[in-house]
């Protein structure tokens, strides 16, 4: 752990406020605010901007399923196995039933001049971002835009990917936040690869009480406040994609960003993020695949953050009760404020950008493996301790369930569709379970 | 809570010791210690007893599976929803290997005087008792005794009811606890009518410190110990059923009694338990049967204690985070040491002896019933809140995932084979799905 702390704590980041967050609450306030206002069906797109999102072949078929439903709202996107931005949402007791987010029109017409580079970039987006897209252009400078710009092009880069190799097409809900924000929760389930894929966005801001400011942060610092309340804002993207061939391994990612400003106007802010894999079986090819990817975005940016990083990962995902991690791990990091802002979302976009060339390559290869129901029935072994150590161990999950107000459903989407749980199952001497299971016993070096 | 807490507070019971710790502790500190050593294989037989306990076919491939996988030690028996219990287990750091139960030897012979009454009434057991026979038979009336006898009886008798209606046989592994006493769990697993059947009985004993023995009450009362140690004895039965057709429900049960012994040779004693249904459907007549059953069995005892207790399974048996109960309910109490010991015992015999009459009527008369696949569906999507009630909340589960020591596949024994968890699921208006959650989120008196 000291190599961590050393990695967070050599310089204390603190900017000066830009009124980020101060315009971003102007907007909670008043109903009409920009970044707090959705408009229900086709009209929540910006009146100002003709654009053209991707196109979803369900999106009506899902605008239906979520009236019907009731859509829920509060997306665990960054809850997974982020307590710190889960923490942010102590204090959010009510939260609104979700918009849908519908295709774009294509009739509306504006000439090119009159869109921005945000707003061209937007057009690839699986839904129009959290925040009104004339704000994000106002604000293009500004940590908040670029990282809420990065979190809606790796959800949409996900799932594109994610959709192409499964032919079929995710669910998409937007959903708002009463207190301030919302997100983009994109799901797909029973398809023809993938058992359930989830991807969330979440852009949440608002008040933190300072006994919460302090807990959100895992070197526990006092955060002074203004009558004792911080503005704060969080957003993050997350995912768990659970496949259906026992040979395909599941895999989680998250990547998110926090800001609370101070008395005096000054901010706080830091990273969190990481990639893990959870293979039912070892595949030594996989494995290198997957590690050495992430550790070749890691050594652009520190020598160091890919050793730290795997170990602090083996150590989150450790199922304690059963002396096991969930899986082969990967990279897990909080709390990153060094060297500066500017060197540290570089690295939150190089991980970024690793997630469909660490893991894309491996569902194709496996995609035709045939597989008996001895492997399957191991892999819904597998799946029950996944849900043992999201409900037990999670601190996201954890905190969410604790939370009044958690929209669960988007806390729990990460839980695979099925799971079993056989008494005293224990893999023969020299199979391939008991080699997967001597791997989560003693976590190996795979680069 | 208040009159459930006048209920237990009205008599504070302390007995003056009747050797029973005592002579249980003797046993402990010599290796060859009445109550403490198991023999392996068919030896464990108390050698000057002619015992036959009830045959069970498969005892034989039992001992096969038992040695290959290793069996483990310590059944969840008491911990699954019983936190008192398992409270006892916090200084249990080390349980030993299990050793088998095996068939009784058929050629043992004594005369019938030789036998005392315990040692007829062991016959029927799905295994010799944790404590020795010859010790029971010398301590015959004293309570630690006659609740280890019931808690067998109860085991056996719930076992043989099980077996006759599903045609399949338990697999039976007793087990030793390092520190004292021991266990017999008794599973079935992918039988004809139940998916996963556990049946487990513990009787652990040995020195708790001060503050253990503090939490264990849910009064928290000081007991003070002779140099802040006290010697205690916990014992009880538990059970958890899952079948396979979603018209038969899942039940579950568990009596427990505890003993502590306080500095000046006092004795507190108390008990705990309850039985609790959770159909996927809502069948009327078979929750009036089930409840009536309880109720006709607290009523011997207590105008109060049906009602009071079936307000108390209700507020336990909360999945806070869906705002539902896990089931339809039962009874649930604890800590209940009024109006005097044998009193106590009588209304435990009492509710010991309805789990058959409860359960087992129900069974038989959806044996045949024809599902759907929607119909298996659902249930399986219960099943996950079963999984999320007894990870997130059961306290007994969570003390003992959380103790360094514990066998964890006896704790987590409860879990059912199969569980589903779908986004965003929500039965459609006017189904019957939606009946039954009406009823989980409005819990209905039955009778």
């Amino acid at each position: 752990m000291a190599s961590i702390v050393l990695l967070s704590v050599k310089q204390t980041a603190q900017t000066k406020a830009k009124r980020c967050l101060g315009s971003r609450l102007k907007g909670l306030a008043g109903a009409g605010g920009p970044s707090a206002t959705f408009l229900p069906g086709r009209e929540w797109l910006s009146k100002d901007l003709n654009l053209r999102f991707m196109s979803h072949g369900t999106a009506g078929r899902s605008a239906a399923g979520t009236t019907k439903r009731g859509a829920l709202a509060f997306s665990g996107a960054v809850a997974v196995t982020a307590a710190a931005v889960v923490g942010f949402l102590a204090n959010a007791n009510h939260f609104q039933r979700a918009e849908m987010a519908t295709t774009i029109p294509q009739k509306a017409k504006k000439t090119k001049e009159e869109e921005g580079d945000i707003a061209q970039r937007c057009r690839g987006f699986m839904s129009v971002p959290v925040t009104d897209i004339s704000v994000l252009e106002k604000r293009k400078d500004e940590m908040s835009t670029k990282m809420e710009m990065l979190i809606m092009e790796t959800q949409a880069e996900f799932c594109k990917a994610l959709e192409e190799v499964d032919g079929g097409t995710f669910k998409v809900d937007k959903w708002q936040r009463k207190e301030g924000g919302g997100g983009i929760s994109c799901v797909m389930q029973d398809g023809k690869v993938f058992e359930k894929a989830g991807v969330n966005v979440s852009v949440v801001f608002g008040y933190l009480t300072e006994e919460a400011a302090k807990q959100m942060r895992s070197r526990g610092k006092v955060l002074k406040g203004k009558d004792g309340k911080l503005p704060f804002c969080a957003m993050g993207v997350s995912s768990v994609i659970h496949p259906k061939n026992p040979h395909i391994p599941t895999v989680h990612f998250n990547y998110r960003y926090f800001e609370i400003e101070e008395e005096d106007g000054s901010k706080q802010w830091w990273f969190g993020g990481g990639t893990d894999l959870t293979p039912v079986y070892i595949d030594r090819d996989d494995a290198f695949l997957f590690h050495n990817t992430l550790k070749e975005a890691c050594d652009k940016h520190h020598p160091k953050y890919y050793a730290d990083f795997k170990k602090w990962c083996d150590r989150y995902f450790y199922v304690r009760h059963r002396g096991e991690t969930r899986g082969i791990g990967g990279i897990f990091f909080d709390d990153l404020d060094s060297p500066n802002q500017e060197e540290v979302f570089n690295f939150v976009k190089s991980c970024a950008r690793t997630v469909v060339p660490c893991y894309l390559p491996i569902v194709r290869k496996h995609l035709n493996d045939s597989f008996t129901q001895e492997e399957k029935d191991w892999q819904q072994v597998r799946r029950g301790r996944y849900v043992e150590f999201n409900l037990v161990y999670d601190r996201g999950v954890k905190f969410g369930l604790a939370t009044p107000g958690s929209r669960i459903e988007s806390i729990l989407m990460s839980l695979p569709l099925t799971a079993r749980w056989e008494y005293m199952h224990e893999p023969g001497k020299g199979s391939r379970e008991a080699e997967m299971l001597e791997v989560l016993r003693n976590p190996k070096e795979w680069v």
